[in-house]
């Protein structure tokens, strides 16, 4: 068996390899990618984001020990961006989910690119590809952060879950111009935590507002949960069939999704490769060490450097 | 006068629109970028990031006051990269700031690009270059987000300075990970809500854990604020000035901060530029919506359409 062949047999050895591949961004990664895609869109997509400290761990926990007691198996990833520098700190938050670590059903993996052109989109994606090529059922993706890289993970999967503790007052407000309009279904977490109530209000008065962003008739419910004691998983777990069943009543909303899948996958991409193939070569050529010394030196000034590196490596109006 | 010359001489109305081209990635702004870039670096420019929240924009606010105060220009970019869909939602903030709308001295301006290609980081480099040109003598570059942009953009500035809130739990926690460590100077604001001793005590003891972080000889402080009632103002703006002072102290540091400022700004130019002149292209020629539809029918994978696009858009070898 080849590698992508191993993968679709659901080996998690080579899994687990791919993903650390793909995140490292070795170049032989890409072909096990290639040749895997045709197994892939099996999975559901389950994003669940919201600010830190949210307990999105333990509901993610939660959550997939009632999948499995269903019979359905699970692939779990734990998405951060914001931590350029250490990337250790999102482990601890791991150490909860040991207790499926013995499952093979269940597979679990930080994401944590880092360097100056990020690709933790892209990373991700492809990790999701991995995990629905090796036969999971359900793959669900935990943000650890809030920025646009987050955004941008979670509106490519299939539900996105927004995760609110009570009483975050300005924290509502400032989430409120981003994130939380693109959840499929909110969650306030800690609910017997002083305060639920005007949350609930606070998140209830902003879908009404926002009405007619719903335009494919999904109008997102609100849940209350405690997750360290879990109560209202369940709730979770069955609007997430009903947003599931939503997305495919409909021929249109279907083709529309496929369509805006693919438009998100290779935009990603092409923004991927290019930029990593044109700084593989002026960083290896010496170009780029030999430009910044004229920048510092004052020859030259950034934006003629950029039009002149940028136009010998592109080739114009072949189209 | 051309544009450039216009900007250079402090022309408010010519900076205002140079910055709206440069969110709206409008192609003459590179040009006047160019022609202003030898009058830049000689602004101070200063960073304020943290949680949501945390009264960053009423501390912004008391800063401009003081610095007016001692007779500086001062130009504020207030950035938001976490807002995908609805603009508005940071403009409320913004209104605060209107007692300074008067003062001819005072630029405001907010930055949020969006888009698939983000490009917020370059575009609000590209916006502190035309505030440093137009004369201004401090630049305060205020997020509202707290993801990878912009910890890419706080990076990028001369001082950096965390705003906390007491009782924040949780979030120090996941904060801690990612943009405390960039920190050059801390500032808890709220200083009179409970917890406020918990969190200076916490941030104190990263602060000591990380001390080999500190190479360059700079170890941050920790300031107690009450910004709405101007308290602990002064302050900050005392330590930005030993920071400043600090930082123009050795040779060393200086050429190692202009390298650094010269890679940024070329790795985002380059990236910035490429993504955008490949995708103008491949919209423009049909290609991108002709691979989509291949995609969506199942006739080719992502992978190798990617591949294709960027091989035919790449020289290759040609270093």
């Amino acid at each position: 068996m080849n590698i992508a062949e191993k993968i679709i047999s659901g080996n998690i050895r080579s899994v687990a390899r791919l993903i650390r591949e793909i995140d490292d961004n070795v170049p032989g990664a890409r072909e096990v990618l290639r040749d895997i895609y045709p197994s892939t869109g099996k999975a559901y997509v389950v994003g669940i984001t919201g600010s830190p400290g949210g307990g999105k761990s333990t509901l993610v926990d939660q959550m997939v020990t009632h999948l499995r007691a269903a019979g359905k198996t699970v692939g779990v990833l734990a998405v951060d961006s914001t931590s350029p520098f250490s990337g250790g700190a999102i482990l601890g938050d791991r150490v909860r989910m040991q207790r499926h670590s013995m499952d093979e059903g269940v597979f679990i993996r930080s994401m944590a690119t880092r360097g100056s052109f990020g690709g933790i989109t892209q990373s991700t994606r492809s990790a999701i590809d991995v995990l629905d090529a090796m036969g999971k059922d359900y793959i669900i993706v935990e943000t650890v952060g809030v920025g646009q890289d987050e955004i941008d993970i979670v509106q490519s999967v299939d539900t996105t879950i927004i995760v609110l503790v009570p009483g975050m007052g300005d924290n509502v407000q400032a989430l409120k111009a981003g994130i939380l309009e693109i959840g499929n279904i909110f969650v306030i977490n800690k609910a017997d935590r002083e305060g639920a109530d005007k949350t609930v209000n606070d998140i209830q008065s902003m879908i009404e507002m926002n009405e007619k962003r719903y335009k494919d008739g999904w109008k997102p419910p609100i849940l209350s949960t405690q997750a360290i004691s879990d109560k209202g998983i369940i709730e979770i777990l069955d609007e997430i069939d009903k947003h599931r069943k939503h997305l495919q009543s409909s021929a249109q909303i279907q083709s529309m999704r496929k369509y805006e899948k693919a438009r998100n996958d290779l935009s990603e991409m092409i923004k991927d490769k290019i930029i990593h193939d044109v700084y593989d070569e002026i960083t290896e050529s010496g170009e780029l060490e030999a430009t910044l010394q004229s920048i510092v030196k004052g020859e030259i000034d950034p934006y003629t450097a950029c039009d002149t590196i940028v136009s010998k490596k592109l080739k114009k109006g072949t189209t």
